[in-house]
């Protein structure tokens, strides 16, 4: 089978690998239609941090093409959601809704769904079943789909963890497809005003689609005094930081009201948090977040807001590559010219 | 009239003042029935943090005897908890229900409350009416009214801070006033499993009386490998922190599961964030926490739970004085021989 290899820095290629295969008796193999390159597989392809030479990929939709015979919920031909989390569903912490921190997925490979075969393990707990079959699905339905195995369950992740709901005022961090994802998701828990840090043209206009009621393009001071302009001196109810740096973070603590709520979904590494954990006390702010819960928010509320229509997380993916063109779906990504690149596997 | 007056480290005094007069139309004139000592006042007592000589106290119950003009929800005679908070009630912070963050605060005086009368300000939004006049409740009564006004809204904040809900295992640092008004929130809300930090036998059974399951008298590592060992390994579903100190808050980010949620009430100084954080994102753990909201917390929920008898947090009272008694009532709480000292200003 072809998969995706990263060489080294920079560089992409598709090598012929054997075909993936069951291990345990709760594993599925997965034929690939649709992948995708994620924001964060730009650290290692930019050399910022450290990967082994391997394969890649962490986000993708397909056909169960084999199951394990301790497989209950899916059979072969089945059309899923392959989330980057591999939570078994059964244990305390996955029940508690935080599969993510699974103690029974260490076996679970953040690599190889940039390919045309994936075996995933924990099946009944880490994939969600999509009805019908690929070919019931348009092209842009297909990207939505595909925006569930990472993108939009972790934008939501972060307005779950900000507990973002009916009537909030919302400032999203971030115009990358996670933050943009987040915009549709202050919008979908009920958001009435959802203020989105963009100084970029097409990102800002996405976000304005998806909801974003305001954009703001400045940063630092200036930013925090332009939400303070909005929110009549108080603060926003709530901030999502979906950058990762300092200074999105620092400016999400200052961005909410007295009372109010900062979920994150990136870890910043140049922050000194002693700096500002008092003044979250003083000011009653939570801090929430972490690594999503795929598998849950999809089956909760996110998967039938796409097949309804009622959201459009697809849109993110404003390139679209074959997997013989992987080095160019980087690099589109890496130069900016894609907010994020979708991978067509196979035909449906 | 007589207050009580902080003369220098160690050294409490009974003073007459002139009685305390109305200065803006919101405000009210209390007649203190019963006051108390908090454990935030032995700080500048024993000389740890710094305090100009002067009136004190902020907890108390009363009888309003004046009233501003512009008190609507209030008349002369009516019997109030007067909160440590001042909350004007109608600003957008007060409406989010963080009264402590109150922008209309800044006059309320944190001190004056161990006296004969007090001067309120923002009435309407500030004060709890008690229904009836205090002959109508018993001593034991009056104190856990008493401790509506500070000590057990600030436990109960931890809890919410914490998100306890139904069903949940829930740890409890510190088994001082803070710490003991937490259990009793927690069971309050329906912690199933209440693990209790207490190595003082006299603390230990009114945890265990207030709803306590478990009792752990270890600190650091051990008890955290206790707490573990009670909860299969995966940690509690919410840890209070209610002592203030760095053992208790790094003991509390180390006893909750993934997905956990550690609420604060205390602000340790000695603390290095920055190893906690990210550590605190990988386990999905959400921090929240504050200076409490204490007309919120009343009004919602506490009141009617003293009255109706299913909470009695006046038995963190072990001890009682009179006004003339306050080097006594300030020097059991030092030398730990009460938990919390009760004063008894006026009778009833």
């Amino acid at each position: 089978m072809k998969s995706v290899y990263f060489v080294e820095k920079n560089k992409m290629q598709v090598r012929e690998f054997p075909k993936a295969q069951l291990v345990k008796e709760t594993d599925a193999i997965i034929k690939i239609v649709r992948a995708c390159v994620c924001g964060s597989d730009l650290w290692w392809f930019r050399g910022i941090s450290e990967r082994q030479p391997g394969p890649v990929g962490h986000e993708a939709i397909g056909l169960i093409e084999e199951v394990g015979t301790g497989v209950k919920n899916f059979k072969v031909g089945d059309f899923v959601i392959v989330p980057f989390t591999h939570g078994c569903g059964h244990c305390p912490i996955c029940l508690a809704g935080f599969e993510a921190n699974c103690p029974n997925a260490k076996d679970g490979v953040n690599g190889g769904y940039q390919g045309e075969f994936y075996r995933a393990i924990n099946t009944d707990g880490a994939l969600v079943k999509i009805p019908g079959q690929p070919s019931d699905y348009s092209d842009d339905q297909l990207a939505s789909l595909t925006a569930l195995a990472d993108v939009m369950p972790t934008g939501f992740h972060a307005a779950k963890a900000a507990d973002v709901h009916e009537g909030d005022t919302v400032v999203v961090f971030g115009d990358g497809a996670v933050g943009l994802c987040a915009v549709i998701s202050a919008k979908l828990l009920g958001a009435k005003r959802i203020i989105a840090m963009s100084r970029h043209e097409d990102r800002a206009a996405l976000a304005r689609d998806f909801g974003a009621t305001d954009i703001i393009d400045e940063r630092g001071e200036e930013a925090i005094q332009k939400i303070m302009s909005l929110t009549n001196g108080y603060g926003a109810d709530a901030a999502l930081e979906c950058v990762g740096t300092k200074q999105a973070i620092e400016s999400a603590f200052q961005a909410v009201r007295a009372g109010g709520r900062v979920g994150r979904v990136g870890v910043p590494h140049d922050v000194d948090y002693n700096e500002w954990i008092d003044s979250l006390f003083w000011k009653n702010i939570q801090l929430g977040g972490g690594v999503a819960s795929v598998a849950r928010w999809d089956k909760e509320i996110l998967l039938e807001a796409v097949l309804s229509g009622e959201i459009n997380p697809g849109r993110v993916f404003t390139a679209e590559f074959s997997l013989d063109e992987i080095q160019k779906a980087y690099e589109a990504m890496d130069q900016r010219t894609a907010i994020k690149s979708l991978l067509r596997i196979s035909e449906v």
